[in-house]
């Protein structure tokens, strides 16, 4: 957790905590999960390749029908075929490990298979706490976010949501970019909403961070979601938006979104073949566009609830693909992205069950980048402050379990174990004296008082709790040391930008 | 989900449900998680023998000092010091696979490592739900428990808690086994309390069952937990209970409770020394009183909150414990038990976020039997029936996890992903109309509506949906069909138990 964090939670208590884990640099310890055989993975990325060759994939934009044309594709009117051999291609030249760069090094990540990064919620056009309801995002709520999630190293990734639906649309990249270059110090996100907006959001983190070309050049700073519309369709931001990053070296994270049973087959193995194929088809794209330009694999991949047609997660089958796209994530060799997330409308049980199913089976299966991992409500129709305080309980639980135990004799503890005499109990024993106060990971949001506190203590709920906890993390936030250097850099690029009328969006 | 409740589900639906999965019997899918590398869980393990040898343990019966004296073991006074040799013995002799036998045959299982087994909330002295509130444990409200439990396949045992406190404790063990015999056809438990009430216990499942002394001897028809007095004390009953149930073929489930940081070391290490050296000396008494006595090696070691200094669950912490009690459980190849549960008053984030991180820690250890798994409040204290489903839903996402996914030809799904066209949907695809309804498990609790249209149906959280659903499950309970006639059998039995007086428990 980061001091801001906790100066805010000693405040709460009435002794200080000594313990400062640091959660900004996370390696996954678990031994991936399956749910395929080798041979089962290889039939799914054959009938993906299958797809690519023989169905093809739509892809809306001239210029990247051109790209691949060039590159070895047959092109049929806005259909795509692909040859294996440029997928192949493309799966020689895409980087097997990226350097993710930060305005504060100390949030530089490797990223690469083995790695744990987790982000905040994405693409909320709404945001909700207890306090002020449930209301359309904006410029407010957005800072609020930012706020959040620096007071928290566990979430390595700063966002573009809540959406700011008070900023017209034409400037809104400006205002999401500087805010995150004056308010943060962590991985950045920009939105690939045609080149126009993407050029001036990578011009002024440039700017901001006065940045060489060398400095540049020596990783990624920016990373974009690409979201193909499954089934089989690239529309023309996404594609363009591979485009402009590639060029530009930054890093996009390929995320078919195949609901199965909706926009994609209704079997686990169906969805993963479509999610599979229409991955590969973006991956080639950038690699065509550029070799080596960074991107994830990434699958967000579950099924629909038979009830309510939505979209569902932690359930079994949004596990099994989970699993699955790690397994073909592995095949390819590529870091990849999974998410975490919820259906619920509110911070309740729901709501906890299905995002930390969702956790761990991204944790099982792999993933090197946990999106949505915090406050993501209603299937990402909304990001709540509550669940946001409640779900990082979960990453760090996470992130402790990065930290194997000590088994060193002293640990093993023989001489505390004949020190204390049977029915005794060790609470004064030296052993538990030396290590007590950073023995255990101190928890963010339980209350683990008996029935009768809790009650005069009013009842409250994990989520009524939450509200005091992100109130208190607001409260105690503190912009990066050179914060106000960065704003005074910037600020002529952004009146420059602004005057010219910012950039409007690509359409589809 | 057993009939029962498919039959309460459908009647909140508009549409039948046809998907049928049986729970009843689980293997666990998933490869064990370490965090200790092979070398160090040899010193573990060799740490334990040496304290059982150096350091020993305090047991508090004589009958089972005089036991193991006569097994090779020093004893002074209440110490007993184990021998290297008396306990490689045990481990010999222990074995790797029981036979657990049910009213229903259905629900046998076969314990040993790579069964996965659940319980219910056990050992609780309270109950609480939304529509009485939090009381002492009744009679009425053990017998609603078993109605619970009966109506989910995924809960694979019977339980003796919420504590019947209204029925005299000389007299409880009876109640408590004709309300199983008669009302449930799972696995059964007796509480070792004392020779008496075991084998008064043991007489009335013989007689309801109308077992013959072969079918008696062919498995195990009652089990009981075992907790040690940590550190390093057997009491009288818990002696007591492992040399009854052993003696009479029945299964102990050894289970050290170690607290770290109060009755254990602070460190993981240290606390799973203790925890070793405790369930050894239990395994090794249940050996010498019988060899090949059915016993489960267990642990339910966590950490104390530094805060409130109450027992925390599902901490980080806990689930190292847990996947080093499993490691320390395969180094002695037999099967183990674990646990999940809650310290939350209440069945809200927190207890769904502790819950469910025991469940995978439990789970990703290799765990065996899962005691705890639903329902289980408050550290223990109180057993939520509202929790109870909340936790079902965790543990059937669980089960439907050890099914893997198909993966042939026809579920990679290459000829709908040919027939549905760019930007196409797969609703009405042949593929999917051949599989929607079995493809997907089914919510027992989870609401995925909109935000809308939760709201305008209430706003319920989990917590609040789950009262309809228990209500529903105890409403269509339906005892086994053979109910009358155990009941007819056991009643001349139980008629002269109780006129002797039943049984009064051993005190310590």
């Amino acid at each position: 957790m980061a001091e801001v964090t906790r100066r805010g939670r000693n405040a709460r208590q009435t002794a200080p905590v000594a313990r400062r884990p640091n959660y900004a640099n996370l390696r996954n310890p678990f031994t991936p999960q399956t749910v395929f055989s080798e041979d089962e993975v290889a039939g799914l990325h054959d009938t993906a390749l299958r797809v690519l060759e023989n169905l093809g994939i739509s892809i809306l934009l001239p210029e990247a029908r051109d790209i691949l044309g060039k590159s070895g594709a047959t092109v049929v009117e806005d259909m795509v075929f692909f040859s294996r051999d440029m997928v192949a291609e493309a799966l020689r030249t895409a980087p097997r490990s990226i350097r993710l760069r930060a305005a504060n090094p100390e949030f530089d990540q490797t990223y690469e298979p083995g790695a744990l990064l987790f982000t905040a919620a994405g693409g909320c056009p709404n945001v909700s706490d207890r306090i002020r309801g449930r209301r359309p995002g904006s410029m407010d709520s957005f800072r609020d976010a930012i706020k959040l999630i620096q007071g928290f190293d566990v979430v390595h990734k700063l966002p573009v949501s809540p959406e700011p639906q008070d900023i017209p649309i034409h400037l809104r990249h400006l205002a999401t970019t500087e805010a995150q270059l004056t308010m943060g110090d962590k991985l950045m996100t920009v939105y690939a909403r045609g080149t126009g907006q993407v050029e001036q959001a990578f011009a002024l983190i440039r700017e901001g961070l006065a940045l060489s070309d060398a400095d540049w050049d020596s990783g990624t700073w920016a990373s974009t979601v690409i979201n193909s519309n499954s089934p089989r369709r690239l529309d023309i931001p996404m594609a363009q938006g591979i485009i402009d990053f590639a060029r530009a070296g930054q890093m996009t994270i390929i995320t078919p979104f195949c609901l199965a049973g909706a926009m994609a087959p209704v079997t686990v193995a169906g969805a993963l073949v479509l999610q599979h194929a229409e991955a590969l088809a973006a991956i080639t794209l950038a690699q065509m566009v550029r070799p080596g330009a960074p991107v994830s694999y990434g699958g967000f991949s579950s099924n629909v609830d038979m009830k309510s047609g939505s979209p569902a997660f932690g359930t079994p089958e949004h596990l099994k693909m989970q699993l699955g796209a790690g397994q073909l994530a592995r095949h390819i060799g590529l870091p990849w992205r999974s998410a975490a997330g919820s259906a619920s409308n509110i911070a309740d049980a729901q709501g906890a069950h299905e995002n930390i199913m969702g956790l761990w089976g991204a944790v099982l299966a792999g993933a090197n980048l946990v999106i949505h991992g915090a406050g993501w409500l209603e299937g990402g129709l909304t990001m709540g402050f509550e669940k946001f305080i409640c779900d990082v309980e979960a990453l760090q639980t996470i992130a402790e379990l990065c930290k194997r135990p000590e088994a060193d004799a002293a640990a093993m503890a023989y001489d505390a174990i004949a020190e204390v005499p049977p029915g005794g109990h060790f609470f004064a024993a030296a052993h538990t004296m030396e290590r007590f106060d950073q023995a255990f990971y101190a928890p963010l949001n339980a209350d683990l008082t008996n029935h009768g506190t809790w009650t005069a203590n009013g009842a409250h709920t994990a989520e009524e709790r939450a509200t005091e906890v992100w109130q208190q993390v607001i409260a105690d936030y503190r912009p990066p040391a050179n914060a106000g250097d960065i704003g005074e850099r910037i600020a002529p690029m952004l009146e420059r930008f602004t005057k010219a009328g910012g950039a409007h969006p690509v359409s589809d």
